[in-house]
């Protein structure tokens, strides 16, 4: 391999010697690294589309391919384990695709030490939330590697989908005047994993949203709701998704920040760790762009859904420069960014 | 999770309380896992078929999918790097299948302190091994996990592809009376990587002899041979795969051990380090079952190949109990089985 490339390095090598937890954490310093080295050196018309999974055609029919590597830390946590986010984590990413979710991949990467009924949890969780949501897990692989601190494992699971509609759901699809729909209260999987890991305890334990987004999404679909974006709003929260689909569609997205829904027992737990929610992980919230025509209907159907009770509109698409302007309950706005460090490492 | 699921671990806890670097190994203890925990929780039809990757059927289209996590050290060795190994290793699983290797995700899980420099060198690899074979990378991910003891990384690549022949490639399609084919010598790959490992010297460099089979594979097919199986000889060498496939195949191979090819440096260094050259891994090399009617037509095809120069027959389908027999240059014989251990800890 020596040699045969000449191009250098596109990471200013000064500033970025080495890789850091935040070349991870979702924030700017990991869309540097897609948008400076990844996407230039594996350019194709695919990897363009910058979404949370591919539209891929085959053999004259069309799906979606995606993939997740789950390195969170603890492996069970209040509300979930690596296991059912091994698997609803690429659930979800099929489903902002647009696509029914059918086929998994599983790939592990053990630790030796683990203990075998560990192992046989997360195993069971995987299949638990498989039949959950419908999908089969087709094949797999599995390598072993030394010890380090503990007993520690890592999962990747990649997932195909079928697309059974011609919506094109993807940030370029987004319009002036659309509305940005929130199916719920933000912060809870990030906060559950956080104090669960820091031994906190609040008045009452906090506990993971995880969960499969293909059934909502379906049934958004069924009710015939054009449908321009989703995101699900995972490493760096709703602000990252935002920003960088601002960005993508050239478009600038005004938020109503005292719409966000988000619990008390959340925004105090916050308020002690030192996180604004809007910037921490979620596992089983999206964000929808639908036409304002569609926003009675798209509420309407997400309220009837375990996952949608608490459907809110939470900002519009505006035209002029690509941002992200949150205005408060006091009448003060501003501009929203990435968050340049690392948040909550491991946490998906 | 906790008490969702009654079922006992289908592993003896006794014997087993512990992940061991074996059950990651290739040999009984992975098979052991696969059989008895992965295999039957997940049942279904697909995943019955315990194929490198498996076919499926969407939008009434067929398709191949294949998943590989890669945790080679070191990241750069004689003969290639994690990065091309991360390309071929799924090109190959996909080809073994009969398909045409046309999507890869990349999926990468980087310890903090991993030099930039060391990333870009990888992921240049990457571009270069998946222009040489075709695919193209489509999606992907990247997490950061803290450091342990070096900067490691580890690399999963899923895969698809297109089946564009009729044929039905899978240990069930072996026939009494086929003959099996190797497409050149044994043992380079874990060999060179072992080596460097250790720092040991030969009198020549051995280099892995990792290779995409795409090519190779492709021009049997157009060739029309009647292929009735295809393994590659990754992680414990010829003899699992034998071994593996005679099982699911429900038939006796007798192979001549006299004809596999092997290397004089390669010998040399397996008898220096305590290893039988037939359980070590390979990243080139595959097996072929034909009907004997096709030995003459499979060779010739493969001789025109730069990696099937040395092709050889090396055995034949008898009837009989499943087992691997190896008859050597002196008349006497051996039933062949996997090994129980682990041989080289971190080779693929």
């Amino acid at each position: 391999m020596d040699g045969e490339f000449k191009l250098q390095c596109p990471i200013p090598l000064n500033d970025y010697p080495h890789i850091t937890m935040a070349h991870g954490g979702g924030g700017k310093l990991s869309h540097q690294l897609i948008a400076d080295m990844f996407r230039p050196l594996f350019a194709n018309d695919f990897i363009q589309a910058e979404h949370d999974g591919v539209l891929l055609p085959i053999d004259g029919a069309k799906m979606a391919f995606t993939t997740d590597s789950h390195v969170i830390q603890p492996l069970f946590y209040p509300g979930g384990d690596i296991g059912s986010l091994a698997v609803y984590g690429t659930v979800n990413d099929l489903s902002m695709c647009g696509a029914r979710p059918l086929y998994l991949s599983l790939s592990f990467i053990i630790e030796e030490g683990l203990p075998m009924q560990t192992l046989w949890r997360i195993v069971q969780s995987i299949k638990l939330a498989a039949d959950r949501t419908g999908v089969q897990i087709v094949t797999g692989d599995t390598k072993v590697v030394h010890r380090t601190n503990g007993a520690d494992l890592f999962i990747n699971t990649a997932g195909i989908g079928s697309l059974e509609h011609s919506l094109i759901i993807q940030p370029a699809s987004i319009e002036v005047g659309d509305v940005i729909i929130l199916n719920g209260d933000l912060g809870r999987h990030g906060i559950a994993v956080m104090a669960y890991r820091e031994g906190l305890e609040f008045e009452s334990q906090i506990e993971s949203d995880c969960a499969p987004l293909n059934d909502i999404v379906q049934s958004l679909l069924n009710a015939k709701i054009p449908i321009h974006c989703m995101r699900d709003l995972t490493r760096g929260g709703l602000v990252s998704a935002l920003v960088e689909i601002s960005q993508k569609a050239g478009k600038r997205f005004e938020i109503n920040e005292s719409t966000i829904p988000i619990r008390e027992d959340v925004r105090g737990a916050c308020e002690i760790l030192g996180f604004d929610p809007l910037f921490v992980a979620n596992e089983g919230k999206f964000i929808t762009f639908v036409p304002p025509a569609f926003t009675e209907k798209t509420l309407d159907s997400m309220r009837q859904h375990p996952l949608g009770r608490d459907a809110v509109v939470i900002g519009t698409v505006r035209p002029g420069e690509p941002r992200v302007l949150a205005t408060n309950s006091f009448g003060g706005s501003r501009i929203l960014f990435m968050f340049s460090g690392e948040q909550l490492p491991r946490i998906c």
